[in-house]
């Protein structure tokens, strides 16, 4: 995420948002996903006001340094690439994208310089199929169908969300192991020698015919995760304390 | 979509829910993802009530039929695998997954007949330590470090929106054309027969040389989408028009 240009930021477009906290909340989205620039057009209360910073969330710089326009048109005129939120179809020919489709696209395209925009409607009605013709394509978020409406926050969210997982690398599956080092196979085996004579003179392993394979279940339960190095200490203090009691 | 069974949806469990709306809300936010079970632990307000109910935005059904149970260990009882999600990292050793990856674990576990449940912390707090060591994972969703605090709602709809995105199958990208046939070549060249005709007079034509280039840039401004025979038509109609008046 870090040395992405502002330029290469999508800009989202509130058309006749029509409450300042939906504005508000709107920033606060923009800024969960590292989008900076909002502009507004002809919205109907102040974005500045105290209800919309407080929806913010602390997200107000977006509020104050938004651009705020007539129309449409002026609003989207320096944009190369322009995209509509819409929940419903119109009836038009146009090209409809998954959010996810649209924020790897924008992102590519911002890469080729071009400045890219996304047009979300007013609260209630959605966008005007006027602001949709000014748009390149639709964005549709896949949601289910029988219960799709979004508020205005969680459209940008969505969105936003998709747009920021392109700019980002973080791993699917992580261990976290706090500064923990995890172990290596020659200590992991090592505990499990410890455990083999440990439990030597356990009953369920006295079978010779059945105990390989109880050690090797047993084994590939620790094995099955990686361990760290504190964990396996803290293995062998149990065991010893274990052991210990019994004998 | 269609024929999900209820037991392999991710029961949402809400963990200590402070406020009756936020719940209503989060209620709103699985609806859109086709989520159907919430399980509440220990929640301030009433689920049931009008609040919670108007928030939810017409998914009051889930509200009604969400189970309450006294403690996170009751709550997860029945369940196989039991994800937290969290802001912030804790002083564990724990498996941390993008909230992407685990819907796709979660997808899968499903349908190995795992039941799976997702942790939602209160919303001053989020999740307690002793909550988050109940879990098997920690699903962390990937949002601007310098400013990655949700609602309640806002993380149920992302990790909900992910899971959903498992289920369905949307084409990335896709024509919409409502009824309109897509042209097919052979109507398309032969518009572009009928063009070459129309524009043989024009003078930016008239270089022989040049001629085939800029006839082959205006065929491929065309051909740089889809066009539907409708859409066709009334080119030939605009273009007859037009030459008409000239003629």
């Amino acid at each position: 995420m870090k040395g992405i240009d502002f330029m290469q930021k999508p800009v989202i477009v509130l058309v006749q948002p029509q409450l300042a906290e939906n504005v508000g909340m709107a920033a606060r989205a923009m800024m969960n996903c590292g989008l900076e620039e909002m502009r507004l057009v002809a919205p109907r209360e102040n974005h500045t006001g105290e209800k919309a910073v407080a929806a913010s969330s602390g997200a107000e710089k977006i509020l104050f340094e938004a651009g705020v326009f007539a129309t449409t048109r002026e609003a989207v005129a320096d944009l190369g690439l322009v995209y509509a939120t819409t929940a419903r179809r119109r009836n038009m020919v146009k090209v409809v994208e998954t959010a996810e489709a649209a924020a790897g696209e924008m992102a590519q395209k911002s890469r080729e310089g071009i400045r890219c925009g996304i047009l979300f409607g007013p609260e209630r009605t959605g966008l005007h199929n006027d602001d949709v013709g000014i748009a390149d394509k639709v964005i549709e978020i896949p949601l289910n169908p029988a219960h799709c409406s979004l508020n205005l926050s969680q459209a940008v969210l969505l969105v936003g969300y998709e747009w920021y997982k392109t700019q980002i690398e973080v791993p699917a599956v992580q261990l976290v192991t706090n500064g923990g080092q995890v172990a290596d196979k020659e200590k992991v085996l090592h505990f499990f020698d410890f455990l083999g004579e440990k439990l030597a003179g356990c009953k369920i392993f006295q079978d010779e015919e059945k105990r390989p394979r109880m050690l090797l279940n047993l084994h590939n339960m620790f094995l099955r995760r990686e361990i760290t190095e504190p964990e396996l200490n803290t293995l062998y203090g149990i065991f010893n304390y274990l052991s210990g009691k019994k004998e």
